[in-house]
């Protein structure tokens, strides 16, 4: 079949539609309705083109932005947990390396590889571009929350010290962003 | 104030969450939702860094890449308009001027002036990037409506070649995708 690299490529495209589908558990802008992963992960590309100048070094964006846009997709499987869902956290690795298995095998074996690869850096945060991808990650939900008054963490009783050191990876990844997290966690969470 | 330049970046980023409520007139798979523009820039993203193979040209693919993720936000203001309303495509490049100008007016001057010049050229489609990318766009409501059978085409009384002239672009912006784009239109649209 002459097309069976494009049919494989277009059946991941397809499979990836259902990204859409997954909830996060913060709010658009509003609050008028849950988040979902494709929206967020499209979020953060924007992020990564603005806010480059915050990390530590120089960033290769197109390996950054590819990241970005994949980051996620293994919640098509494993759904999005909760940060602070201690219980789900436990199994949320194993759950997450069979979903990119599976998704990421739909692929033509060389995309699969690529794309694999990038996702698995991204979790191993060994590399600049996946400690700054995962800063912006953090700082995303910091930036929802900021919007809705902390509405996420206070409804799920999250304390101020629980989001702070879930941002610590932006101390890292991207310290540029430090000093305006640590003062606005102060000012979101003051009533927390 | 030392942050202003960062908080011009928050303020575009946060004004940015409105495209998570711009509905177009394709459906998410499986039909039980419009799609919304925020999603749709996302999976175009994942579209970009899997067929680059098709275009006729090297893209430059970070240029890609960003230009998609902000080729929409004018219609935060101006709206999606459908490709086939004619009424409402003769006033769209005003409206979306515009609307450019308030958007990215938000933004430092240099990242302004940076992603204008993108969306411009975008719409300019004068490069290899823009005429991919814009070939991408197309690309993605063929994939949509394919597995809706043409539901959103059929449903707005859209005709076989009405389709196809406006998939014209993937001819000279991904070539390598024109045979399928005739033979996928000819079999989705053959009872329209």
């Amino acid at each position: 079949m002459p097309d069976s690299r494009l049919s494989r490529q277009i059946e991941f495209l397809a499979e990836l539609d259902k990204l859409k589908h997954v909830l996060r558990r913060t709010m658009v802008i509003g609050e008028s309705r849950l988040e979902n992963s494709a929206e967020h992960s499209w979020h953060l590309g924007v992020m990564a083109a603005l806010l480059a100048e915050y990390a530590p070094e120089q960033v290769d964006m197109e390996r950054t932005l590819t990241m970005l846009l994949i980051h996620d997709v293994v919640e098509i499987d494993a759904g999005d947990t909760f940060a602070f869902d201690d219980a789900a956290m436990a199994d949320k690795e194993e759950r997450e390396r069979r979903a990119a298995e599976r998704l990421f095998g739909l692929l033509p074996s060389d995309q699969a590889a690529r794309l694999r690869g990038l996702w698995d850096e991204f979790e191993a945060g060994t590399t600049p571009e996946a400690r700054f991808a995962n800063a912006l990650d953090r700082f995303h939900a910091l930036l929802q929350n900021v919007h809705n008054r902390g509405g996420t963490w206070k409804r799920h009783g999250v304390t101020r010290d629980q989001v702070l050191s879930r941002m610590e990876p932006i101390r890292e990844g991207a310290p540029g962003l430090w000093e305006y997290v640590v003062r606005t966690v102060d000012d979101v969470m003051r009533d927390a």
